[in-house]
């Protein structure tokens, strides 16, 4: 990975932490998600569970909603989508669907995480897209952000 | 199972084969999707990816998408959702999010099945919700009908 991808994953990771504060500040768990093509956001987005009461409102699934709309198809040519959380399996699941050539994450989900730690999702052979996934940007924040959350809710963590 | 499941899984079945059909008829994949709780049907919905240009609008998206605003709240207690393939990995993993208690699919997916065919997500241990499944349920009926669009189409089976 070269030095200005490293510049350019932590400056759209950075767009994606915040959005994941505002998360939190609404009283969801924080997570948030950006795409991006040709270096210019096509849609952000942050986990709504609980305000849309909807079980599929996660970040990735509502940026993709989005962007596609933008986009005006399904396939997600050269675009890379952002987000503070490994994807679990309906994300990774749309992830592969949309055709996304690339995904970035900040932490790792020991709970549900779909592209390396439960599933990889992202990269099986069996299916039709293959994804490079690059993680650990702005790791740290996101965990402790996601930390203090379930903190302050003194519930276990279920995304 | 009792002779009544098996005619109430036909019965409801039927209805989401009739929605694979509207699809069929306006160029999309054939699959068709019902959730019904306490014998009534909440929610019903088929395949619009192409339509709506949205790489996440399969039946089940659609149709938990749609029950979320009859149910106002994400955990889909004592619901059945009945759906003519075998859930995708996004599917799948919606369908656990929304903590739906059993899931009736008629044919299976040889290229993306994830409730037994390539993952079995619906009842994966390490995940904190498990569903029951039944499966066959009018499957020669949901073949044909895939088959018969993709023959039509002449281009390989791509959901």
């Amino acid at each position: 990975m070269t030095g200005q991808n490293v510049d350019r994953d932590r400056f759209w990771m950075a767009q994606a932490l915040a959005l994941a504060r505002r998360a939190f500040d609404e009283g969801e768990v924080p997570v948030g998600a950006v795409i991006v093509r040709e270096d210019v956001c096509i849609a952000e987005a942050y986990n709504l569970r609980e305000h849309s009461r909807s079980p599929i409102a996660h970040a990735e699934m509502l940026a993709i909603q989005e962007a596609s709309k933008t986009i005006g198809n399904w396939r997600f040519t050269d675009t890379t989508l952002y987000v503070t959380l490994e994807p679990c399996a309906m994300c990774a699941g749309a992830i592969v669907l949309a055709r996304i050539p690339k995904v970035v994450y900040a932490a790792n989900d020991p709970k549900a995480g779909a592209a390396g730690t439960l599933y990889n999702i992202l990269q099986d052979e069996r299916l039709n897209h293959r994804v490079e996934i690059v993680s650990g940007v702005f790791a740290d924040e996101s965990s402790a952000l996601l930390k203090s959350f379930f903190q302050q809710r003194r519930r276990p963590p279920d995304k």
